[in-house]
């Protein structure tokens, strides 16, 4: 079951750490610790191992994935000894790591990422091919008539300009290449009628969006929490401080304007109302990947007395987001080979802003989950 | 469906607090946030309504009830207009609240008990009667070979000496009045195998141990999100400042120890190890019925990663047990009314140290609990 | 010694926290406690008692003294039964506070400003009157070539136009009626070469800016206790939840942006150098006039180690303001009458970003401020 | 002006920092962050330079000053490559890191370590040597009458038994060499009548008790602010999570009150009245040399208004007490020189519980120690 991982992405922070993670457990030199699927209520014979999984990218940047690594392991994010013992194989990846095409119109664009993705997959002999979406955050991209139906879409790829942002057009190409498609940020990526159109023509499934990995985890815990109380959530006000390149991307006030977004959306969801506040992201450089999160809520209770909570969240985010993106390839492979096309709602339990979600409560998703990798399972048997 | 309330400790915080709000309730001056047997999922008609139930209750003080609810409004634990509002029916409860029997074997001191807990039954002509412990926490009491069998019980209680703590007293003089009874402190109760055969015998039910309302409530779904994460807990410290009367009693190193215990079960049930570190309970008189609570929890994630969060409650006690206290009578009274006898463990949603209970999930409880409302509402039917 | 404060702004919180409490205080009905006036270091007779004080002032907004009162009681303000002793006090000030004057030019409204300061000084036989502004913080107006020249500015205010911001033709007008002026707002107030020049001319002194009472009070003894370890300090980020009137007002970008100026500013002058991060201010209504603080500090100390601290401070920005305005107008008037002119650098302990202050240190300030007083004790004698 | 630096101790977390942050200083290989000598106010020919510190000492542990340093680089206290750069004179000073010596009599063990110091300074041809207490603390040592004179003591030592806790007979042996003492622990140390009779007859310096390095310098600094500002201090609550080798000692009762007392007096001491409230000291092994304390502060401000502020302090406390370690030392040799002996209060500034100290401010501390500095310039000039 040898299964492709493509990072969209692949010189940035969460797909460095996710790649060094993946070498180094495969050599048996770490614990999968925050990987979900390594729980024994998610161990299934129907997922590829980790030794399985043949990696693999695009990016913009050219920095080598060495340097990157050990700028990972200066900064504290992963281990420098894991560095140096998976050095050769970081160097040897270069040759799979590859620019991201550009070409004169986007239907030609795509057709060459699709090109890269077929012949990695041929190149390898590999069963399925998951592209996951680790690219810098864009900003919300303008509406466009093209994105409700595919035939338009295609007559419109086919004129210059740009009809899809950079996140669509991948998923676009994966779709044309048949691979499985995992959106790790809030960018747009699979996110429109046109493309979902296509990936169930195409047979293939996909998940998203944006990785839930620090604030708003927590948020997903406390908010139900509240909520089954029956205490009444007055404000839930946040900040992010955060460094790094995605603090960089989130400083821009249109990136920002999305992930803030993704951020509150799951209280909305969670308590039936939408508590006042809001939740601010600020680009602080020197506080690198590591990001500190505060968070004041305050509540009323019996006979309306006033009470509150805050908490601090200190996490590395490439090292919170590694292992899901991870678990997520693994997962998305085989829910294709188990026949899965079209959105996986199942896997909401891995995001901020879930496609077709039923629910935010992280115990529910986490129910749906089990049950997913158990019918899994079934198709494996 | 009128349905008989009898707190053990009726005088304190929390019975005043849940009088006052059951009053308040019933002449439609309050809502009933926090209550959480008023949320959609839960509300059922085998539940008696607010204005089915009939207060009474035992206290060894004697400071009226419109004193300490005056005392709770100066305090900002209920709304003084309130108060005013339900005054004289404050007043006319005093008949309602006894002093608790004394006697010169504890054989006969809870025959008395019993005979209260008869009398408040015919009074009033009640369908049930649920005994609720909200007095004191007591010491973690000897051990006596007599809490292993009833029979030698009985005989134990007609000698001098005592052989049961005041909780266990109450349970056994409530089990004899064929009352259920449920206990919201970390006393021992019912928790000896001669009363749960006592329970059984009588057909009656009965929920514990010490309601979660605070710290615990937030560790109990903070631990299930770093476990279904597979994030690897470290250390977890917290201390709790809290003034008031359930302060001063804890400040006593017995009542601390149980109540300490009771803290960090959680942990090492949910997590399948337990954390370095320490739950602290310090007594601060001015900090009134009011707590803070600070917990700090480190972890590490993928390849190790070293993280934390921490987090700063500000509750107010008695408004947090109080709707629960109500919840817990109108369920134990349905419970009752179904046929339920013996241990109810899913009530482990309310309890920090839950009887039998299978999970600490905070998610898991919900479900279990709503599940048995549903059992119940077939019953009523 | 009897001296009048005329407060511009009069129906706001801080003004009528300010007057509700010096009328309890005349009154004997609490303490003086948030007067630093009433320290043993600082208590002097030179300086004007509470009950010499005398009220009044100006307003742009009609809600009665006792309304506004009454609405900062229900918000936990101020008790409740001391707005109810002093209610018939507040009644009879209503005559004492009018609506702010607005005519054809500025020098016809500076002029009536005039008038009605006169009036008040001459009904009530006052040796002086300091007007303190704790009106609504106003956006940081154009730069005018008529700013720097008090002759300029004189023949633009006959201009149709507006030359300058309400705050600052209310201290032109201060000037011109001979009473000494306090700024406890951010607004541009005295901070102009030609109102400087007035003063001088007019021999009344001046006072200002930002009331020092929540973030930025713990600032200044926070940064110096790095600075004076030597210990590097890296970043520095706030955040300020607010409601309330000067919650809604500092919502306001140009107000915001001039309050976030004079937050920061205190680290840069202490610490020598900027450290990353800014400090936000955030309007969540629900709040009211309890502000929630929180800021994060990362520095560096020996050989470079990287820690961290944080606080978070839950102030009543009204009761931490208005003792520090009786102090100051006790102050200024002491100042006036011992032949002061021109700006008080003394008062910088009271300022977040205080006039000609040498040093941003609170024990430098304090230092200062004992020495002023002693010196105003020495002329009084 | 060569300078001798005599470490009980020497093994342990701050004297190695201290020793390898020397070493790199000297090298030129770090910067002087940290050391409040190298601050402008405080850069005086009068104190030795880094590079005129002669280091050695004594220590009951056998563990060799290069595996100290290594885990302390494991643990992010020092940065490895400093510790790589420094490793031959690590080696070197084995030599001068003796085994505390033990006799049939504390007189005998006195005499011993007193010969060790005399050696150490004639082997290097040293004007004066600072004996600097890093050891252990000791629990609080029982009274002895001989503690009150000198020429009882002396009797007393040379009877068998323990008249002396350790730290204190350090201090008689140091007094006894001619060499200055510098307490930076809780333990007795020089604090015993007879020892500062010693101490001015044998016309040596000290000072001490217990350096200010995390809570209690934070507290040294927020008390004040409290103070000048006329607010009233309700509570004052904290804890402190730490690991390593202190937290480890001060997990023993008898040390942990000590420590505890020690920092708790700050507060009585500066506000003039002791709020409610307690400081905790809680072992947790994982958290290593970095030490998390968290206090909750209430207050009430104008007409009684309750407000609160709690901060988080993560530090790193060998770093923290390392660079003012090498302060404290150049600062006693340059006292010792300048003819001081007996106590140095003006050193206040370092420590948690200063002797004969005047003023718990850290801001009029400051003040002191720059007067003082300044006074042994005129005698150096
Ligand atoms: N780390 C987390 O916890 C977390 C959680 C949720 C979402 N995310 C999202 O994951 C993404 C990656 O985060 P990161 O910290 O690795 O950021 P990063 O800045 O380190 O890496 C992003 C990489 O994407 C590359 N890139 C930019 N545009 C591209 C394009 N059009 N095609 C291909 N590559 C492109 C960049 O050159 C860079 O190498 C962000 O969008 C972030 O919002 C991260
Ligand atoms: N408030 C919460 O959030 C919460 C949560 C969990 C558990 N609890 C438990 O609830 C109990 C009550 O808390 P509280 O704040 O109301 O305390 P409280 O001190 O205000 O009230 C306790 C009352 O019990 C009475 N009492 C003592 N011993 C008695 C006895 N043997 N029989 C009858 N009455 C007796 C006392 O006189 C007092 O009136 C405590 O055991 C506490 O630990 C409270
Ligand atoms: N409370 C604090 O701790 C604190 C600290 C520093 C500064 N301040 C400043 O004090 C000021 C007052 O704060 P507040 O909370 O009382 O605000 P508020 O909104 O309650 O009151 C402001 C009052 O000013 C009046 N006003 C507006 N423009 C006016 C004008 N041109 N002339 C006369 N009156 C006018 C308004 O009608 C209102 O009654 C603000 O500028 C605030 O930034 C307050
Ligand atoms: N690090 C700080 O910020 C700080 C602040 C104030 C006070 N202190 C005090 O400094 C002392 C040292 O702290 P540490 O973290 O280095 O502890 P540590 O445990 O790492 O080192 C103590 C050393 O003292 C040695 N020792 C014990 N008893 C001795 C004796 N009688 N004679 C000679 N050596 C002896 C031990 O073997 C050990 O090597 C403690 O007393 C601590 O309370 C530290
Ligand atoms: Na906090
Ligand atoms: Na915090």
């Amino acid at each position: 079951m040898r299964t492709g991982v493509w990072f969209i992405g692949a010189r940035g922070s969460v797909a460095v750490t996710s790649i060094v993670g993946a070498l180094a457990l495969r050599a048996g030199l770490t614990e999968a610790t925050g990987c979900v699927t390594e729980l024994p209520e998610l161990r299934s014979p129907a997922l590829p191992g980790f030794a399985d999984l043949v990696l693999g990218g695009h990016d913009i940047a050219e920095t080598p994935l060495v340097k990157k690594a050990d700028a990972l392991a200066a900064a504290g994010v992963v281990p420098a000894r894991l560095v140096d013992a998976v050095h050769d194989e970081l160097v040897a990846l270069e040759r799979e790591v590859r620019p991201l095409p550009s070409a004169a119109t986007q239907a030609l664009t795509a057709a060459a990422i699709t090109a890269d993705l077929v012949a990695f997959r041929e190149r390898h002999g590999l069963d399925h091919v998951v592209v996951v979406n680790v690219a810098t955050t864009e900003p919300v991209p303008p509406a466009h008539p093209a994105h409700a139906d595919l035939a338009a879409l295609r007559a419109a790829l086919d004129a210059s300009g740009e009809v899809l942002p950079p996140s669509s057009l991948t998923a676009y190409a994966a779709f044309g290449a048949g691979c499985a498609y995992v959106d790790f940020t809030p960018s747009t990526g699979a996110r429109l009628p046109a493309l979902a159109e296509l990936a169930r023509a195409a047979g293939v499934p996909y998940a998203g969006h944006d990785g839930k990995t620090g604030e708003t985890l927590v948020k997903s815990v406390l908010a139900p929490m509240f909520a089954l109380r029956n205490l009444r959530v007055r404000t839930w006000s946040g900040v992010n401080l955060l460094g790094g390149g995605d603090g960089a991307a989130l400083a821009e006030p249109g990136a920002n304007a999305a992930k803030t977004a993704s951020k509150q959306r799951v209280l909305g969801e969670t308590l039936g109302y939408q508590p006042q506040g809001t939740t601010r992201i600020d680009f602080v450089d020197d506080l690198g990947d590591f990001k500190t999160a505060w968070d004041l809520i305050t509540f009323s209770g019996f006979l309306g007395t006033a009470m509150r909570m805050e908490f601090t969240w200190h996490g590395c985010d490439s090292a919170l987001a590694a292992p899901l993106v991870l678990d997520l390839a693994r997962l998305a492979a085989a829910a294709h080979r188990a026949g899965r096309s079209g959105p996986l709602p199942e896997l909401a339990f891995f995001f901020k802003d879930p496609i077709d979600a039923g629910t935010h409560s992280f115990g529910e998703q986490w129910s749906v989950l089990t049950a997913f990798v158990r019918g899994l399972d079934g198709g494996a048997a």
